[in-house]
């Protein structure tokens, strides 16, 4: 893989500018990259570890000279990064984003790209429930999806660099209108997540299950809700504030179908789970056959660690 | 590991049984396992791939001298099972299950058990979401949870020794009254699995977002609830149905908490929201403390099927 920029800022050193730096090295896809985080504590750990080939002190230093400046900071604090930088961005430059949410993160940051740069928003559908800099991994993205959502009358020469640059950190690119991507993503991550929450929350709450025991027990189930539920609480508060009208729509039909299913477990209505229960398998066969999980029986996981 | 029983007959040869008989044969358990299924479909696969080392063609000439039974059929078929071997028990023998429920069990199958014979219902917090004879490994059980519940008034020479067993088959065990083996059960698991059945149907039913898109998309939370809900639909509508009490208490607080999180979330209140997700994250921390999940930054899964 060659070098696809010269200077990559990434602004945000969480687990996901820290796992993209990680793989831009390990396929030499950019001659320098630059760090920022609004922590210095981040920036101490940063230096220490070596992720970033500089840290700077301001957002302004990161990105002065750079080709690409990704926007690695929860949803909700877009803005100000967009607005704090915006003088600071070289024309002919890229500036793309890695935000859950995307009509939202267009609106806010939009209009602080001045005329000449290019923004090309968009969204690495890969994660872990561990949150900083040192949680990123070169790995994180092989084989996983990145939707990248320009606008209409984009340049297709960036929209083409950024496709490269997430194909030489692994990943497989596709475009994705806006609106339709926050409508999949509250299907397929912002639902779920909340869902995962909420169900983490009631067992907390239950005093006549004490939690040793919900932490015991939970292989049977619980514990992937719980690995879920770990992911870092600024960016899901910042997704479920902006993308709002997809997840409480999915959340209303959510509701809907579970009250149904509590009737059918109320009148003993066992042939209808039996369907509901045959029906969602199919799904999960779907997605072994798309790569999307394995599906060996210990889930790959060691011995010692299930 | 030395022996514990003479002969164990398994009664039901899915993914529990096949990987029972797999695990006792790791650490020489038994002198000898007799399996049978109802299904003769099944009971070919069980002869070709050499699970158990006697497969019968009924469940009566399978436990003749067993000194234990283990009865490994849905919790809705526990009652004819039993009443069908009644009469062929060995006194001194024990009879044991692995059901996900307790109390319907024992109400099922203890009427069925004769003067002289042992009944001791387990439970082993273990699973993946495949079924069948030919899903079953030997570490399946590697350091997971088997509850115990036997009634006031075992036999405890009878619950040693199937503790032992458990414990030979690598599984850390403890005992527990049925009640609370039920609600401890409907939050852990039973629950959560709903939950998920109904999230991956509403995925399923939504019109603008078709299948490939929630298939291909999956991996950003919404796959750890395809697995969870691609489990055994027979042994889960019966787990519903004869669990009802405490799934339905439980759902019924989740669905109450969920509407709290709703309106966190119309109301844009981001801070109880951020708590909420603050304090779900620690129980997350526990379980990893516990050792019942790994913390890998990949889950252990391979780059490839990531």
């Amino acid at each position: 893989m060659s070098q696809v920029y010269d200077r990559v800022a990434l602004i945000g050193l969480g687990l996901i500018a820290s796992s993209m730096f990680w793989a831009i090295k390990r396929a030499g896809l950019a001659g320098e990259v630059t760090g920022y985080s609004r922590s210095a504590k981040t920036r101490d750990t940063a230096r220490q570890i070596g992720l970033c080939d500089r840290v700077c002190d301001s957002a302004i230093e990161a990105v002065k000279d750079a080709d690409l400046v990704v926007l690695c900071v929860p949803v909700g604090a877009m803005e100000a990064v967009a607005q704090e930088i915006s003088g600071a961005l070289n024309p002919g430059a890229t500036v793309t984003d890695v935000g859950s949410v995307k009509r939202h993160v267009i609106q806010s940051v939009a209009p602080y790209i001045p005329e000449g740069v290019h923004f090309v928003p968009a969204h690495p559908l890969a994660g872990t429930e561990h949150s900083g800099p040192e949680s990123g991994f070169a790995e994180l993205y092989d084989n996983r999806w990145c939707l990248l959502v320009p606008a209409e009358g984009s340049d297709r020469g960036a929209v083409k660099k950024l496709r490269s640059l997430w194909e030489g950190m692994g990943a497989n690119v596709e475009e994705m209108d806006a609106d339709h991507h926050d409508l999949v993503l509250s299907v397929t991550s912002h639902a779920p997540h909340l869902i995962a929450y909420t169900m983490v929350g009631v067992a907390d709450d239950l005093s006549r299950v004490t939690d040793s025991e919900v932490i015991k027990y939970s292989a049977a189930g619980f514990r992937d809700f719980t690995r879920i539920a770990a992911s870092d609480p600024t960016m899901w508060r910042d997704v479920f504030l902006t993308n709002k009208d997809a997840t409480l729509e999915i959340l209303g039909r959510f509701t809907e179908e579970l009250f149904a299913l509590q009737r059918a477990i109320r009148t003993g209505d066992g042939e209808q789970l039996f369907d509901y229960f045959t029906r969602t398998r199919a799904i999960r066969r779907g997605i072994i056959e798309a790569g999307q999980d394995t599906d060996a029986p210990d889930f790959g996981r060691g011995k010692a660690s299930q």
